[in-house]
C-alpha cells in the first residue's frame, strides 16, 4: 500500500478529530484537558485497529510504533502535539501526528521498513494559552518544567498544572525534580511536520518548506499597572494616575522601538495578546485604578529579545515616573531560539526535490517543540506544510494535497536516515 | 430638638447602611437591584419608626414627607440616589438623602416647619456603572428613558433595564412614553447635598461649597476595534491588523489632543475606564482580533464636548485607514451640562456664611440628577462637602463635622425659601 492511497484515511482523522473537538466556532483542545484527552483516546483506538504499538511516556504524551519497536536501541522520533489555543484551528500540531501516523501504518500494510525505525509521539501541552507556559509535555520529558510551572493555574478551570498533568496520568514526582524522562540516546533525530502559520508559503506558492531555525521568545503572562481609581469626571488631567493612559502609552512607545529596531534589521515582532481593565471594578465612569496584560517579544535572536526586554522595561520606568503609575511584573519566561541541524536539513530539501515539490528554506516564525529537542543536543528538523489563513484561529485551511505531498516527502526522508 | 443632636442617627444611618451592602471592599448597590433595593427597605422602615411618610413615586424613587405634606400645592425637594458604582464608597449619593431626612425627623420632633414644605426624594439608578446609562431614576420622572434605554443589559446579570425596573415596582409602561410623571409646578426647587467627588475643596481646606453648574458629557458605552486574529510569531509587523495597537494608537491621539485643548482653555477630561482584548479568544501568543472599549468625554461645554468628539471620530478614521483596522460604535450618549439657578446659590451661600463655614462657589467635574432638574427648568441648586480620597472608590472618608455642618446650612437654606 503507497501513501497516496492513505489519503481517504486522512481526510477521516482530520475530520473525526474536528467533530469531536468542536466547539461552535474552530476547535478547542486544552492542554491536560479534555479536547486534548479527547483526542488521545481516538488516537489510541486508531492505533489499535490498525495494529500499532501506543504507550505514554512518563510526562502523558503518546508513543507510536510498529510493533516491537520499543525495544531497539535507535530511533527516528516524528510527531507533534494534539492540544490547540482556545477557538483554534485542526491542524496546527495535529497534523505532524498525523502525517506520522500515516507513515507507519503504510509499513504496517506494506511489509517495508526504515532502516531506523520510527516512533511518532502526540505530545500534549504545546500551546501556552491555557497556563501561560509552552512546550509542557516536550519540556517535561526534558527536564524543563520547574516547581514554579507546575504551580501555574488553568485560565478557566483555575486548576494547577499539576493537578490537570497527574489526571492524564504523568509522574509529576519525576517532572519536579527536572529530570531527562526520555532516552536522548536512542533519539537519533526528531523530525517534525506541521503547517505553515503565517502568510508567506501561500504568498510565494510553496507547497513545503524546509524550516531553518526556530525563533525564541521572552514572556510575561501578566504585567499590572497600578494607578488611582477615581470619579472620572473629577480628577483634573495633571492629577489622573491612569492606568489604562499608562498602558496605552508604553504600548506606542514599544511599537515605535520595533519600528526602529526593524530598520536596523533585526528580527523582531511583539504582541500585547491579553489587555484589560479590572472587571471587579471598572466602569465607564471610573479612571482605570489597575490594567493587566500580557507582553511577548519574539526573534531569532536572543541578543534582540535582551535587547527589547530592557527597552521595554527602561520606558516602564520612565511612564512611571511620567505618569504616577507602578507596573508589576510576574515572572519573566524566556525560551530560547533554535536552529534545525544542518544534515537533516539537507535530507529534508532532498526529500522535497524527489516530489518535485517547490520549496524553500524559511525561518519558523512560531515555537514548536522542535526547538527543544534542538536545543537539548538532539540532531533536529522541520517541515512545513501550506496553510491558508493563518493559525490559532479557526479559519486554519491546509489542502489535502499539500499535506500528502508533505507526508511522502516526510516518507522519503525517514528512509534517508540510518 | 436641634439638628446637632441628631449626629448619633447621622451616624447609625451610615453605618447601618454600610454594613448592609458591604461587599468585603466597598460597597455594592446595584441600580434597580439588591444593594440598591436593601437600601431603600431600611429607609422605608427609618421613616416609619420615626413617623414620615413615605411612598415610591412612579419611576420607584422613595418620596419622604412629614405627614400630609403630599397633598400640598407647593414644597422643595431635596435628595439624591442610594445606588453605587461596584465597590463604591458609602456617601456618594446616599449622604444627600440622609441630609434631607435630618431635616425632617428635626421638624417632626420641634414642631416648627418649614414656610414651604419639604419633600426628601431618595432616586434609584443615577450610577451609570450598571447599564451603561446614568440619572435613570430622575430622567424617567423627566420623560429622559427612551425605548432603547430600557433594553440595556444590567453589567452582570445581563437582565435588561425594563425588566429591573418592573420588578422594582416602575411604571414602565408609562416611562417608555417619555411623558412627565412628577408634578413640575409644584416642585419649587431641587436642592442636593452631595460630598464632593474630586480634591479640590480638600486642598483648599472647605468644608463646604456651592456648586455653580454641572459637566455634561458625551459617551459611548463600547466601541470594538477590529482587526485580524493572527498566531502572534509569524506575521511581520507590517502585515499586521492588530486591534490592541490600534485602541493604544487612538488613546494616545486622544490624550494629545486633551494635552492641546486644555491648553487653549477648555474645560474637558476624558476617560476609557472599560478596555479590554476578548476573553473567549485572546492569548499571549495572539494578535488581538477584537479590543472593546468605553469612551467618556467631560465638559462644562457642549460646544467642547462635540468639537472633542468630531476629532476623535476623525482619528478613528485616519487609524482605520493606517492600521487596517475597523471601528465599530454602539449609540452615542449625550448629557447636556447644566447651570444652578442663581438666586439659589445666593441663599445656600448666605446659609453657609450663617454657619461660619468657609466655602467656595465651584463647578462640578461630575454629573448629578440636579443636572436633569436644572435642564427641565426647575430652579436648582447644590451643596457640596468635603470627602477625602475622591469617589468612585471604596475609599471615600466625608468626615461627620463636615457632613452635619452641610445639613445646618441646608437647613437654613430651606428656611429662607418661600
Amino acid at each position: 500500500m503507497s501513501l497516496l492511497e492513505l489519503q481517504p484515511m486522512a481526510e477521516k482523522l482530520f475530520s473525526d478529530v474536528r467533530e469531536l473537538t468542536f466547539d461552535g466556532v474552530g476547535v478547542t483542545r486544552q492542554s491536560y484537558g479534555r479536547g486534548e484527552s479527547d483526542t488521545a483516546d481516538y488516537l489510541r483506538a486508531f492505533a489499535a485497529s490498525e495494529g500499532l504499538e501506543v504507550k505514554p511516556d512518563r510526562a502523558a504524551n503518546l508513543v507510536f510504533g510498529l510493533p516491537g519497536t520499543a525495544s531497539v536501541s535507535a530511533v527516528t522520533w516524528t510527531g507533534s502535539h494534539i492540544d490547540s489555543v482556545p477557538q483554534g484551528g485542526n491542524f496546527d500540531g495535529y497534523a505532524g501526528v498525523v502525517a506520522g501516523l500515516l507513515c507507519l501504518v503504510a509499513q504496517k500494510a506494506s511489509g517495508r521498513s526504515y532502516d531506523r525505525p520510527l516512533e511518532v509521539v502526540a505530545f500534549r501541552g504545546e500551546e501556552s494559552a491555557w497556563f501561560g507556559k509552552a512546550y509542557m509535555g516536550s519540556g517535561a520529558l526534558l527536564g524543563k518544567i520547574s516547581e514554579s510551572d507546575l504551580s501555574l493555574k488553568q485560565r478557566t478551570t483555575g486548576e494547577s498544572m499539576e493537578t490537570c498533568m497527574r489526571r492524564c496520568g504523568a509522574d509529576v514526582d519525576a517532572i519536579r525534580t527536572q529530570q531527562l524522562l526520555l532516552d536522548k540516546v536512542r533519539i537519533k533525530a526528531y523530525i517534525e511536520l506541521h503547517i505553515e502559520q503565517g502568510p508567506v508559503m501561500v504568498a510565494r506558492k510553496l507547497p513545503l518548506a524546509v524550516v531553518s531555525g526556530i525563533r525564541g521568545n521572552v514572556r510575561h503572562n501578566r504585567v499590572v499597572c497600578h494607578g488611582d481609581a477615581q470619579h472620572s469626571g473629577v480628577v483634573p488631567r495633571w492629577l489622573r494616575h491612569d492606568a489604562m493612559f499608562a498602558v496605552a502609552d508604553l504600548i506606542m512607545r514599544i511599537d515605535e522601538h520595533w519600528r526602529v529596531l526593524l530598520e536596523r534589521g533585526t528580527d523582531l515582532v511583539v504582541t500585547t495578546g491579553i489587555v484589560s481593565t479590572d472587571p471587579v471594578e471598572h466602569s465607564i465612569s471610573r479612571i482605570p485604578g489597575q490594567v493587566s496584560f500580557s507582553l511577548e517579544a519574539r526573534s531569532k535572536s536572543t541578543d534582540t529579545l535582551e535587547a527589547f526586554y530592557q527597552l521595554m522595561r527602561a520606558e516602564c520606568a520612565a511612564i512611571e515616573r511620567e505618569r504616577g503609575v507602578r507596573f508589576e511584573f510576574d515572572g519573566r519566561m524566556l525560551s530560547e531560539p533554535a536552529t534545525m541541524d544542518g544534515e537533516i536539513c539537507g535530507v529534508l530539501a532532498n526529500a522535497c526535490t524527489a516530489q518535485d515539490a517547490a520549496f524553500e528554506v524559511i525561518p519558523s516564525g512560531a515555537g514548536h517543540d522542535a526547538s527543544l529537542f534542538a536545543n537539548a543536543g538532539i540532531p533536529s528538523g522541520m517541515l512545513f506544510v501550506r496553510n491558508q489563513n493563518g493559525s490559532h484561529n479557526p479559519h486554519e485551511a491546509m489542502e489535502i494535497d499539500d499535506f500528502m505531498l508533505g507526508v511522502r516527502a516526510m516518507d522519503v526522508a525517514f528512509m534517508q536516515l540510518k
